[in-house]
Order: structure tokens, then sequence, then C-alpha cells
């Protein structure tokens, strides 16, 4: 019904995560009557991405070189490494602008269930990188859940009888949560976590 | 924070209707991690739509040859036009199976308080198709909004005289629709429009 390049188009959208043939429709339609540039800079944009971009030799980061910004920036703390599942999670940290050390992106987490073990997540590559690397703290950034626990659990097993600080991301309530309102697992963690108040950090 | 090439195409994505910041990175992650076969053929297809198709001579769809598929296609009623505001509407009337003639497509619909009128819409070459082609009925297919109803009202007028039947799309209770939950003036138009019922027509 509709003319092949239309339809190739609405196809192609439509195994774009989410959209569904409706929105792949709309969309088509509202680049059919895009300017000529507006489609050609997007055509672009995503072929350079699949061509320009690369994993930093580093940590994994994906980056327009061999080794990413982060990793080249001078002014980061290299005695700080943190260890995150995916580049969305550094992304994520990145955005706080409270980091300021290096990272390790792993290939996902630790999932026995699903055959994902220590070895398909490259943990074998972070040992590696710490026994040549100036890390004084491992920061394990991981969500808490089981995947989650069990790569902690692992990364904590591996480096035993290293000097390395191993920490992970605090779990209490949200900026701005209410303790009414709080699930009990939170609650208990935030209070069993609790942390000590002192002049300068109570406000 | 991200590199360059990612952060072109989180750009282009946004400029999509309804993606926003959210929708575009996570789009953008997930043609980064896709094949790269996949990303061309979606870059190929926009620029197919922009440069592969245009608008057939005689109705206004679009088209991948100077004449459509539906104007060129000898089992199709010439006798029957149906005007439609914009191709989406003819694709929708397509989607029935139910017509069988030929198409108008308009470029929108007359709006004077938008400055937008009959020749803004291309009236005049709907004038002058309809005094070349052997056309019995035209079919009106617009919203009942403000502007299909103008543009309704002042198509009848321009054919004024002539002996070609005006039709436009009836208006009552959608199929399956609750006379109980039915706004007054759909109920209203359902009532005034009512249809005879014949043996064939009741089932």
């Amino acid at each position: 019904m509709l003319p092949a390049p239309l339809e190739r188009l609405v196809e192609e959208l439509q195994r774009l995560p989410s959209v569904g043939p409706k929105t792949a429709q709309r969309l088509a339609f509202y680049i059919l009557s895009s300017p000529q540039k507006q489609a050609e800079a997007l055509a672009q944009a995503l072929i350079d991405v699949k061509t320009k971009l690369t994993s930093c030799e580093v940590c994994g980061n994906i980056s327009d070189g061999p080794v990413c910004a982060i990793c080249s920036d001078a002014r980061r703390d290299r005695k700080l490494l943190c260890v995150v599942p995916t580049v969305k999670e550094l992304l994520a940290i990145e955005r706080t602008f409270v980091y300021k050390g290096l990272y390790h992106v792993l290939g996902g987490l630790i999932s026995p269930l699903d055959g994902i073990g220590p070895d398909e997540i490259g943990l074998d590559s972070l040992k590696e990188r710490l026994q040549t690397a100036d890390v004084e703290e491992l920061i394990i950034a991981t969500n808490s859940t089981v995947a989650g626990e069990a790569t902690v659990l692992y990364i904590t097993k591996m480096l035993e009888g290293t000097d390395l600080r191993i920490t992970r991301l605090a779990t209490g309530l949200p900026v701005g949560g209410d303790i009414e309102y709080a699930d009990e697992n939170t609650l208990g963690r935030a209070l069993s976590g609790r942390m000590a108040v002192t002049a300068n950090s109570a406000f």
C-alpha cells in the first residue's frame, strides 16, 4: 500500500526499541515531509556512530579514539577506580559531576542462571588492570539486584588479600525521600548504614 | 560528556516528533550496540525516502514514479473521486479495502484564521482535474473540524451547477459504539442521518 521506500523506512524504524507500527509510520511521514538535509544529517549520524566509535582500550568506555576522553584527562584522580556494568551507568555517574576518578566498564553483570560468568563480563581484565595500575580505592557501582550483588561479591572475593579499599554506592533514602513512604528494605538499609553527622555535613 | 558522534546522533534523533532527550539517548545506545548492517539499512532507508519518492502528478499521493500505484491501477473505478486533506487520510481509507475509486490529495484544509485559503491547498487543481476527468461522484473525506467543514463548504460551492454527485463520509455511532455513552453531537447526527434497514443490510 505504501510505496516501497516508505515501507522499508517504516520497517527499519520498527526495529528500534519501543517503536511500534503506528509510531514508525508517524516518524516515517515526518521524515518524508522534513527537509532533505535533516534526513541526511540523521543518516550520517547513524553511520558515524557505527564507524567512528570504538571501545576505550583502557576502560571500555565508548570513545572516538583508542583511549577515551576520561582516561586521557590528566586532571582525573588515577587512585580512584569505579567499576560499572555498562557505559550507561558511567554516563549517569558523570552527570553528577561528583566523581573525579577513572572507570572500568564491564560487559554486564554476573548471572549464573543466564550462563554469564566472571570471564564473560571481563573481570579477568579488571584484575590485570589492577595489577599494573596504581589504584587505592575500587568503587563498585551496580544496581542492588541479584546479579548486581553477585558481581559485588565476586569482585570482593577476587581481590581478597590485596590492600585495595573496596567500596560501593550508599543505599538509603533518596534525596527528598519521605521516611513514611520509604519501602522497608530501603529504610532498613538507611538505618543500618546510618552516617555520622558533623558540623560540616549536617546541611 | 558523550563522544561527538554519539552526541550528534542523540541531537538528530531529538528532532523527531515525540522523541525527548531520554528516548533519543536510549535509541542512540541501542543503535551503538546493534549490528552495523542494521544502522546502515536505516540510514539508507532515510535517504531513499527523500530521494526516491515524489508526489503523483495526477492525484498528489506519494509515489515512486511520476504516477502513483493507485492512479495507474486499471481496476480502479475512475468515476469515483475521493478528496482527502493529506496522504494520511488516503492511507487510512486504503486500509479499509472498501473504496475502489481514485483520490485527490489536497495540501491540507482551508483555515482562514491561519491564512490558508483555497489556492494554498490546491483546490484550483482539483477543479481543473474535474473538468477533464470523467468523474461522477466526488466523496469529500475530511474530519468534522471547523477547517474540515469549511473545506467541504467551499468545494460544494465551487462545484455548484455541475452535475457531479458530491458526498461525504457518514457521521454516526462507531461500530460497536454504545448509545448510552455516545456524545450528544454524535448521537444527534446518527439520528438525523438514520439509514434505511433492508433485509440485506440489517446484519
